[in-house]
């Protein structure tokens, strides 16, 4: 179901629209998937090289993927998500370069750097930017929280096990992908973005 | 002495060739403009917006910034320069993200994840982009090291007051310009781009 520029929009069997989910992180995927289904969004996980520009902002980061994923795709209706966990006590670090910062320093890096810190606050920040038929849409959401003691919970991916959300005592990590999706950065992002262009596209 | 997409290059009095340094950091433009009259080559700092990539790749980095603001400028021979400090106890952290870890965690922050923490090993690298006149130019150089147990020095910038290059007791902070650009990856990568440059325009 590839589309060239100009084309017409795709239409999906039981679905409204279909996307590109650029990503090759699978628990991004199953958390996108199970909210684009209820607006009758077919998601399709691709792994293209993503071209990320170093930002301070999430959404141009987001936006930066998406329009030169869909650019060099010939204009493939693409969707790109980009989340960073930003610590008070630590100047917003790891924020924007939050993967980065799992793959080399890992959870436990993080928990050293916040040794003996009594201020825990924190908030994760979710970008989505779609690029469909030449539009643009770029929504972000955030959710505040504070870094746990210790790692705990096996759901989730990256700092999840790390971050209790406000008025929460779990981690991300000890939620369901429908009760993390019912607080989170990410699901509420995902929701404005995929109502924008529904909106705009008047289907 | 700006000039255009396809016109002559600029030959300004005593120097053989004119390039925009594209940095903000007053430290870099201080060493590598003593690497420059070396050769002959006049430089002038822009402090323009750099669109930088998230990518392991220095070389990678540095050149999308320097092609994106030969474009952007339409056609101002530029050249870049990225560099990064990798420690091997920390899998390559802070690597390209170098600066925006000093920023955030700061010296302070990195001795923090270093603490206790026996192997000490790391190196800088450097990566130089030149594009002038369509000449598409990137050279790299890297300096061994180890990572000291407190910062020392005034010298340098950045990571400087904790790295100590192989051979030496001293870190970069407390080291003269001229000494540490006798030794530093950024000396010996502006060094080998510009000798490429001159190369090619045989000037």
């Amino acid at each position: 179901m590839k589309k060239g520029l100009g084309e017409e929009s795709p239409r999906i069997g039981m679905y409204r629209v279909k996307l590109y989910l650029l990503t090759s992180n699978k628990g991004k995927v199953g958390e996108i998937a199970r909210i684009a289904v209820k607006y009758g969004v077919e998601l399709e996980a691709v792994n293209a090289p993503k071209l990320e520009v170093q930002s301070n902002s999430l959404r141009e980061i987001a936006l930066y993927s998406a329009i030169n994923y869909y650019i060099s795709s010939g204009g493939m209706p693409v969707l790109t998500e980009d989340a960073g966990l930003f610590i008070r006590a630590l100047n917003g670090f790891p924020g924007p370069y939050s993967s980065y910062v799992y793959r080399t320093l890992g959870v436990r890096g993080v928990l050293k750097l916040m040794d003996g810190v009594e201020d825990r606050e924190a908030y994760f920040e979710s970008a989505v930017a779609i690029v469909y038929d030449g539009l643009v849409i770029a929504e972000t959401a955030r959710v505040n929280g504070s870094i746990s003691k210790e790692p705990r919970g096996e759901g989730g991916f990256g700092f999840d096990p790390i971050f209790i959300p406000q008025g929460f005592t779990r981690t991300f990590a000890e939620m369901s992908i429908d009760e993390k999706n019912s607080i989170s950065h990410r699901a509420k992002a995902v929701a404005k973005a995929l109502e924008s262009l529904l909106n705009l596209l008047k289907v």
